[in-house]
This record gives C-alpha cells, structure tokens and sequence, in this order.
C-alpha cells in the first residue's frame, strides 16, 4: 500500500514492464528501451545504461528468456526483489486480473499504456470498471488507459513510448492527447527548452488531471504548468485545484474543441463530451489559467513562464538590429494589447551616449545593422534601469557584420546581472535550433523563431502579472435597488412548476428577479386596450405595450411590442395592431391582454445565466439588445462569482465607450452592475429550479440599472 | 545602354564588386565571397567555384592586390571585359561619380548595397538624387541605395551579403527590409524550401516595387510572390501593376505598420510615412493581394500557393494518427473560416474497406496511433477522389509504430498520382528540419511544424480562389433613386468654398449627395419654433427635430437633437430645450433654426469618405448610429471601384443578420447599396473639392435606402 500520493509515478525506486516485448517495432520493447537507456535512438549496451533510468528495470512476459540484455521474469512474483512501479502493455482483458498480482508484489502505481477499455463501448468500459475497482482494491493508482505514459526528464525517467525525451526544464505538460505530447518534445529538443515532467492521462480511469496538478504544485522543479484538455470528467474539482495551482505558479491551457467544429472532432475522438467553448473560457478565465488558442501559444507562452519574471506593467521596449522586424514586432504588441514605452528623456540621453548617431531615437530602439554585441548590452543595461520600461524584447537578424554567438553571451550577461529584474524574451529570426538559439535558452532567456512569437509571450506574462495583482473590492453603498427575497424567488418558482410552467409568465419573471433585488420600469397588467389606456395614464407617456401569452418566447419577433406609445389614442391603435400581428404571425397563440410599461432609454445591457453540460450555472452579461446577436460582446463566468469576477466579466466588454456614456448617455455605474451580477450569481444558487434567465435589456439610466425585460425557465 | 529591364539583376554574363575588400568582417569582402562561392559559409578555394555564380566575377578597389585568390582592378575600366551587373559597396560620396565610368564600361545595371542617403538628411538625399541623375544619364538601373542585394538562387547568384542562399524554389520574394530576407533565407534553409528571387530595394532610389513585381510575373520560375512593405513612393502605381500580378500569380503581402504603433515605428525607421492601416487593407484587398499580418503567416501561405493548386471550395477533410491534433486543426479551420468536410456515406464506405474498425468514422479521419503509410496512402487516395472534400491537410505524430519516412514517401507519391487534384498540406509535429519534411517539400508538398500553420496556409489558397472566381455582377433595375446630377454637386462645392464653408451646411450637403442619387427622408428647414410646427403637419408626424448652426459638427454631442416629436405642443417643447441644451453645451455657438423631418427607423447604415494622404478617396460602408465607433463593423475600398468591390465591402460587414432583417426588421438590397457606394464614388472622383463625406445614417425601410443625415466637408 503506498497511499494515494504520485511521487512514485515520477521517482520510482524500480519499474518493471508488464508486457515486454522483443519485437522492436512493439509498444512493449520501446517501454523496456526508453527505460533502460532513455530514448529509442539509444545504442543498446548490455553494460552501459546511459541516458536510462539509474533503479533497477524489470521485463517481465511470461514467455521468459532476454530482452535488450535483460533477463526476462515470468510474473511479478518472479521478480523477487521490490518494484514499486508498473508500466503495462499487454491485452487489456488480462489487466484487471493483474492488479491484485501487483499489489501483492508491492506495487503502489501502474501506467497503462494498452488501448481497448472505455473508448471501445459499453464492453471496454466494464473492463475498465473492473480494472479500477481491482487497483482500488489493491491500493494501486493508475494513470491511463490509452496513454502515452509518463517522463521525468531530471530523474532520467522515460516510462513512456515517445521515442526519447526532451531536455531537463521547468515546464510541467500534462495532455489528455500524447501526440501533444511527442510533438511538444520534439519542439523542446530543437529549440532548446526543457520540460519538468511530461504526463498523458488517456483515458483517465483513476489519476485524473487535478491529481496531477496537485503533485505539479507541489513539484520544485516545475515553474509553470502546460495542459492540454478536450474534456474533465469532473470540472468543478478539476477548477478547484487548478485555481490552487494558479495561485503559485503560472498555468497554460489549450482547450481541443475549442469551437464548434473543434467540438465535434473531440466528441467524436474520445467519447467524451466536450464541454462548452464559452464554459471553459470562463472557468479559465476566473481561475487564473491562460488560455492558449494553438499549441505555438501553449509552447511559446509556457517557455517565458518558466523562465521569465512577470513585468510590472504593459509597457514594452524592442532592441532590434533591423528595422522591418522592429515595425513587425510594434504591430503584434498593439495586437496583443501591449503599449510600446516612451523612453524618458534621461534614457535617451543615455542611449545617445553608447549608441551610434543615426540610431532610431524612438521605441523600437533600432541599434543598426552593425550593431555589436557591445551595443547591444548598452542598450539592454540602460533600458534594463529605466522606469519606463517594464519589460524587452531583443531581435537580432543576421547582417554582414553581426557577431550572433557573441551577441547572444552579452545578451545572457546582462539578464545575469543581479540588478536586473524585467521579462527579457529574444528573438533571433532563423536562429533557433542553432547554438545561438540554446545558449540562450540555458541561460534562461527564451529565444523564439519570430519576433510575433516573443511578443505574443510577452502578452502572456502581462496577463499572468495583472491576474496576481488582481484585488477584492469592497461592495458599493446606497445601491437603489430592493434587498434580496431569495425565499419570494423560491416560493415562484414552485408555483410554477405547479402550475405547468417551465417558461414563466412574464410578471411571475420578473417578481422573481426582484426578488434578486432588481428593479424594474414602472408597469402593469392590463386586460384590454381600455384597461392599458388607464394604466398608461398612471404610469406617464412614453409607454411600451407588450403582448401577454404563454405562447410566445420572443415577443418582438412575432410584433407583439409597440414602442414609444405616447396618448391614448395610440394606445388603442398599439393594441390593435398587437393583436393583429401576433394573430397573423403565431396563429392559434393565447393572447392574455397587454403589458404597459414606462418607456425607458439608454444603453442596453443583458443579463443571462444558462446551464453548462460540464460546469452548471454560466453567468453572462453584454451588450444587450439587438446586437446581442450580431457581435456577441458578452463574457461568461461560473457561479458562484466573486466581485472581483463580476467587474472582470464587465471589463471584457468590447462596448466601454458605451458604458463610459459615450454621446451623452447615462454612465454605467460598474459597481452596481457587479451588485446585480453578484445577487443574480446567488439567485442561481439558491434557486437550482431555475434552468435559464435572461435580464434583457437592462438600461443604463441616470438614476441607475432599471431592468426591463426577463425570462426565466424552470427545470432541472 | 540596356535599356528598362530588370533582367541583368538576376541574370547578368559579368558581374564586379566595387569596393571590394579583404576585410573578412567587411560587406566588400561578404559580396565578393558570395558571389564567387555562393555562401560566406564556403571553404573558398583559388581553383574550384563550388556553388558560386558560373560566369566571370571581377574585384575592384583601388588598392588593388589579389582577395579570394581573385586580382582585383583598380577600377571598372581596368577590367577591359564585358560587365553588365555591378555591385557597389563603396563610400556613399563617390558613388554618383562612378556612375559615367560604368556606363563607359558597359554596365546596365547597378545594385547600391551603401547606406548614408536619403534616410541621412537634406544632405544624403541631394548624394541621393545626384546618383540617380548620373545613373540615369547614363542608362543605369539602380537597386538600393542601402539595402541587402539580391539573390537568384537557380542562377547561384547571391548578389548580396546574406550569409547564404536559400534552395532554389518558386517562391519569389520583395522586401523593403533586408532582415526579412535573411530571416525567410533561414527559415527557407531549415524547413526545406525554395526561391525564386529575393530583392532587397532598400530606399528604392530608382526601381520600386512595381519594376520588381511586373518582373517577377513574367519570370516562369516564380508561381507565388510574397512581399515584405512599409510604404510605397507611387501607391497607386503599386497597385495596378500588383493587380495585373495578382490575376496571373499568388500575392501575398506583409504590411509592417499595419497599426498604429507599428506604423510610428516605420515611420521612424525609414524616414517615409507609412500608409494608414485601413488604406493598405483595402488597396491589398481590392487588387487581389492577401494581406498576412505576420513573418509566420507571410511563410506559411506563400510555400502553400507556390506549390499546391487551389482548391474548388471551403470544404477539408483532415487525415491523423492523433485524435488531439485533429481536434485543434477543426478549431484552427474553424476560426479561419474553413468547414469540415462532411463525409458521404460512399466516402465512408470506401474509408470502411481500407481503415481499422476503431476508425474515428468521422472528420478529422483519425487513421489511428498505429498507422502504416499504406493506411494513409489508401485514406489519400479515397478523400482525394471525393466529390464532398475539396482539400486535405494530413497530420502524422510520431508513434511507436510510425515510420515517418515512408509515410511521407506514401503521401508524396498519392500526391503525384496523375489524377490528383487537391490542395495537400502536411504537419507532422515536431519533424520540420528533418528528412521527412524536406522530402514532402521537395516533392511539392508543403510540410508545417504546426497543424494551426497548416490550416492557417490552406485558408489562404482558399481565399485566393474566391478572389480569381469572382464575377463582376449587373447592374441592378429599377432603383428608387433619382439620377445623379454631377453638375449640381460641383457647383455646390464651389458655392460652399466661395461662402467661406468648408463645413458644408446641412442642407448644402444633403444637396450635394441628392446630385450623386442619393434619396432622403422628407424634412424641411424652420427659422422658429412655429415654423418648425407647419413644416412638421406638412411632413407628417414624429418627426425629429435638429439644431441649424455652422458651428456645430456633431449635432447629437451638443443635444441638438429631438426624436419622436409627435404633435405640435411636442415640437414646441422640443425646439425650446435644443436651443437651451446647445446653449449651455457650446455657448456662443451660431443658431439658425431648426429642421424638422420625417422620422424613420431600421437598421442603420453609414457610408463615408475620408482621404489618405497616400491612396488617396478612401469608401467606407459598415454598420451607422452610435455602434460604428464601438464596434467598428465597417469596410474600405479604395477609390474608384468597380460593382463587385461594392459588393465584396458589404459581404465584409459583420452584422449580416441585420442586414438581412434579424427581428422582422426590413432587409437591405444589397445591389441598392452597392449602386449607392457607386455613385459616391462617382462624386468622389468626379468631384475632388469634396475632402471627407458622411452619410449617417442611412436607414434600411420597407421602400428601399433613405438617407437621414449627411456631412460634406470641402478641401484640397
């Protein structure tokens, strides 16, 4: 019994292979190789392990005799001496009867590379089951089935098939997908970075992604941690660890599936679910995950979070030795929402002095085509000093007299000076992969193929600085809405379900959402024209008319709203036009009279929440309206929310200028729509009966949020 | 005398270096060593060229002596033989004298490698014209000053200090930065593909862009052009030579300055003001060239359409060995604008016959982890023989049973099945550089590190062609309206100028844009408040009422605006609060009454002309009211334009549901608003005195466009 914990995963004290194999081309004989010698590409030597694990490694087959020089045991049994580790390949139907074997012989934890349990219907998940069930038994931990397998490059471990592992580093992978994995590694041999710990969990059957982000939290090594996920069996723990982990060290994520058709591929790859594009965002998002869109990002961003300190603002400086790059890389840091510095007048007087006459005097600091490694750490100590900078990228093209190795050791010297303290990214167009390129990437400063590559990273750290040093507000005073009734809301709700409703009658949504403490627009209920003529007159001109039914969803869809109704007599014009329309376009709807409601205007927000297969409750807000649609400038959270949330999710909002009262509207207060998303956030808690709601619009007055519209639909 | 041609650049019968120089760290040494062996990397030898330029390569310097194992002359007359082609590397001031004894010793052409002219100064951009003067006079064509040279790999002619050449190929590339053309040399080198040209033009004191390209198109070797630009002297001469390349050979285009921050950088880098952002986007789009925004996607597409045809639509089927791959090449399709081929169930059958029973029956086709080439090779061949599917992208990650080699052998030979006829990129992560990359390369079939680079290539071809299949469309019929009156708008504007208004009053420019057909809501001009009642019974109530001021150009900001005025008591309220609300927010402001007119509502459009200072009337149409500054939902062309242009900038608009009368509202006929952006552009062209043109809104009714607003402001 070795407990729950996965160390033993990574530092074994001695690993067998169940299942190897002297065929060269089997999965079983490059487990035993990689183990033995590190890497597939390896001399075998009957003396010399090399690059190989340094414990002892056990092949074990029942058919006996040698493999690569090494006696091959019989069973586990046979074996005789402790091993604490299993790496499996055999078929999948003799796995479960193979546990209790294991644990017997002392095993605490088995990588099962097999393919063949749950991806394979409804048989394979019953062998999976009983597999679990037998390991769980046995007090042993699996990572698999259907996996890769797993590397620690420091500990010179590679209990995997991936044809041979990358270099020793400080970048945690975790995939679902171990083809990410291999092409990771091959990235990180070529250009020169390195990874703590590789690990594919396939199919997931026991050690699932939070296991091994826990472990990755704890792991010294690791600096940041990369993942690439497509579904979690268990989201809202995965998210409760990975917010634990985010809080220490940076997280990278590239989410499979990410759009529709993304989705669909996955569905079809994993039998699983994909979860929600939207969903994913937004748990990313709030836990403080990064999120990748490409592996390059997932690559690129996670080698400058291992490596790189975070910079205290978004203000960048280029030192480049050619000009096109420079402009290229001031285009990408606009893009990615970094401001080039502007050097104070102290830093260019001491750029003046170590660099030659005809330099750009501008940000890109171009040190011209001759520039010398000299030059270049001049111009890096200065800009290093200087306040206005927050953090550098160095470009350096191949020009008649450019010295790269050179350049790159004065480059290296000057992040090594025990003053410096900013992010400092390279970018050595054509030059990684050689020398120049790993050099660098030893010294700690990653050096990137494309200048687009370094700033993009640099992005990546910005946002990684500002989530850190992201704060708590304190909730706003003499908010002019009602307090909460959460009990009113749930009283409601029942009802309607009682009565049959699953899409609430109009007044019945909004009593709930007051019971939130929204506020509403003066209105009421009317039975005929004459009736919303005497409302109108109580409530004051302009009014809206809006037809009452069960039956329709969308009211302005079938023209059962009028607007701006202004005397009587285009009240009963409005009245009759809604009957109309309404009867024209959805024959055979229930017409139950008129809404009259005080006409209100400005700049319209929607409020939703809908449910994620995978997460729950998602809390939208945006631009409402009619282009709520059309541009889609809304941002989603998880419930529960904090309000540090809520005004994050506002300021994803594209639409400022209009929240900020462009053209003389009302100004959003954002305290009390983070008020407002707060109070509906608890709403969904308190009430899970509400499946889907919709504040829409809610106007942004002078005298503050006033809702006009809801929807609320009962289920679950 | 050689006349215009640009040939001898790339195919000279002699060439010389002038200022050559046994300084090995020099560019005089870097040119000769290039010339006379290909690479500075050469082991130089007194008696084999290896690599280097086949005909006669001469050194002059006036020192004389032997550099290379070569005599150098003391000057070009000294050599008394034949030389077309020189390359200069000599102090800037003697330059325009060497220019005559050049021309006496028969050189037509002259690359001017020399920096220290126009980007100097008054006094570098007087050497400057005097260069250009002598050259001229005595029938030189000059590449540069200040630039990298030029190279022509297949004739081993590296005319320039790049280290070295990149393989001969069918890719030819332009740039104004010599850095890019070291940066694609190496990446060229690294991921095994191929030239046509690199040229280098520096200041381009003599040939531009133009001469380049209008060469390269005629060059058979080049199937694709990919350009690196800031800034153009002639834009428009630009753009119609890149037109005419554009219709015979791929374009693709890297604009560096492409935002603002990006375009400060280049204007400080080259002394020249980068064209405005939107201008090259719509001058790129117009004219047929693809606009990459980064050096990765400049690569990317151009091996793609230098190599692969184009495909019949949008449809792409993916071929994998790894399910994860697959899934992040759908989001990358999908974000690109590609769709996943959906498979017919012949197409299913076949891929049935030939694949494993655990096949992913699905798109991506995930050929499975053990993939032999003859699976892939067989899965080639049915999605390539399949009507639904009209481009493929193969992914291959390296598994335990992969043989990467002969997969790529696999690939390459169903891609050279005669019957072949779909575009077909490869990634196999991680191997770029290796043999398996450059055999798909060198086989025609381009090979990414990266699936996401693969997808982003294939997205390219398809958009070049949509742009060869497009169709110049007919006229639309029967129009609602009037005939455009160029006379009548002419006179308007030299009214305006001789009334001192550059600003054009209201009606004035209401006026203007009625002579260009342009139909408006009824409205009528009122001195006062009782006035403005008559007028608004005549129109027909609500009406809106606007402030009349020459001192106020956003009417809204000031609250100069009244809407849904409905009856008398209303207009009378209305006109009192304008005057009292432009008082308080512009006091001093000029007021001279009010118009009142027809309120009408629907979807807002805006169509607008600005100027650039370097392409001169720039169209705008997009999405109007408050939202354009927001979301900026609008398009550009330069103009003039053509029918198709009008419609292509409407498809560009975002809100496309609003258009097409999202939510009942009346939907717009696009051929209407392309004969509108027509006749602006008619007005624009016919009419030069107009600098800048608004109409907003432009409101989408039930009986066609009705123009509300409208801005004209004279100039030039």
């Amino acid at each position: 019994m070795t407990g729950g914990g996965l160390d033993r995963f990574f530092h074994p004290a001695a690993v067998a292979v169940v299942g190897a194999s002297e065929r060269p081309e089997s999965v079983g004989y490059a487990l035993l190789k990689n183990l033995l010698f590190g890497s597939m590409r390896a001399e075998p030597s009957a003396t010399a392990r090399g690059d190989g694990f340094p414990g002892p490694v056990y092949a074990v087959n029942p058919k006996g005799g040698t493999i690569l020089g090494q006696p091959v045991y019989a069973s586990l049994a046979a074996i005789s001496r402790p091993v604490d580790l299993i790496v499996v390949a055999i078929p999948p139907r003799f796995i479960p009867a193979l546990m209790p074997e294991a644990a017997a012989a002392g095993v605490g934890h088995a990588i099962i590379i097999s393919a063949g349990f749950s991806e394979m219907g409804d048989e394979g998940r019953r062998l999976q089951d009983e597999m679990v069930a037998a390991a769980r038994h046995g007090g042993i931990r699996l990572i698999g089935p259907n996996c890769l397998g797993v590397l620690r490059p420091s500990a010179r471990l590679n209990a995997s098939f991936a044809e041979s592992p990358p270099p020793a580093g400080a970048v945690g992978l975790l995939s679902q997908s171990g083809a990410l994995i291999t092409g990771v590694i091959s990235f990180a041999q070529r250009e020169g970075f390195g990874l703590s710990a590789a690990v594919s969990l396939g199919s997931k059957a026991d050690v699932e992604d939070e296991d091994v982000l826990t472990w990755l939290a704890a792991d010294d090594e690791t600096r940041c941690v990369a993942l690439y996920v497509e579904s979690f069996p268990e989201p809202r723990s995965f998210l409760e660890v990975a917010r634990g982990l985010a809080a220490r060290k940076a997280v990278v994520a590239l989410k499979g599936g990410a759009t529709a058709a993304g989705a669909r591929a996955a569905s079809s790859h994993t039998g699983s679910l994909a979860g929600s594009a939207a969903a994913y965002r937004a748990a990313f998002a709030q836990n403080g995950v990064l999120q990748a869109e490409t592996i390059g990002d997932l690559i690129d961003w996670s080698r400058a979070l291992a490596h790189q300190p975070l910079p205290a603002g978004n203000r960048l400086a280029v030192v480049t030795n050619a000009g096109g790059p420079g402009v290229l890389s001031a285009d990408e840091a606009s893009r990615r929402g970094l401001e080039l510095a502007e050097l104070s007048p102290a830093t260019f007087a001491a750029l003046d002095e170590v660099l030659p006459e005809v330099w750009s005097r501008n940000n890109p600091v171009d040190v011209i085509g001759d520039a010398t490694p000299e030059r270049y750490r001049d111009a890096l100590n200065i800009l290093g000093r200087a306040p206005e900078v927050d953090a550098i990228v160095v470009i350096m093209t191949q020009q008649a007299m450019t010295a790269p190795l050179e350049t790159a050791e004065a480059i290296a010297a000057a992040h090594e000076e025990p003053s410096w303290s900013k992010p400092l990214l390279c970018s050595f167009l054509g030059l990684v992969g050689t020398e120049v390129g790993s050099l660098l990437d030893r010294r700690g400063v990653p050096e990137y193929n494309l200048p687009e590559s370094a700033v993009g990273a640099l992005a990546a750290l910005v946002r990684r600085a500002r989530w850190l040093a992201r704060t708590e507000p304190p909730p706003p005073v003499d908010l002019p809405h009602p307090d909460p009734d959460l009990d009113a809301a749930r009283r409601l709700l029942r009802e309607a379900r009682e009565a049959g409703h699953d899409n609430l009658p109009l007044d019945r949504a909004r009593e709930v959402l007051a019971a939130a403490g929204i506020r509403y627009n003066r209105s009421a209920a009317a039975a005929d024209a004459e009736e919303a003529v005497r409302c109108a007159e109580e409530i004051g001109y302009p009014v809206v008319l809006k037809v009452i039914s069960p039956d329709v969803l969308h009211k302005s869809d079938v023209g059962g709203v009028e607007l701006g109704v202004v005397d009587a007599a285009a009240v009963r014009r409005a009245c009759r036009r809604i009957v109309e329309r309404v009867g024209a376009r959805q024959p055979g709807a229930r017409l139950g009279g008129f809404t009259v409601e005080q006409q209100v205007s400005g700049t319209e927000i929607i409020v939703g929440v809908s449910r994620d297969p995978d997460f729950g409750p998602l809390l939208m807000v945006g631009m409402g309206g009619i282009f709520v649609e059309v541009y889609k400038d809304v941002a989603f959270r998880l419930v529960p929310l904090t309000r540090r949330d809520a005004l994050a999710m506002i300021d994803e909002i594209e639409a400022q200028p209009l929240l900020d009262g462009a053209r003389h509207r009302p100004r959003l207060d954002r305290g009390e729509l983070a008020e407002i998303l707060l109070r509906v956030s608890a709403l969904i808690e308190a009430v899970p009966a509400i499946a889907e709601l919709d504040v829409n619009p809610l106007v942004i007055t002078a005298e503050g949020l006033v809702a006009i519209d809801a929807r609320v639909i009962a289920g679950g």
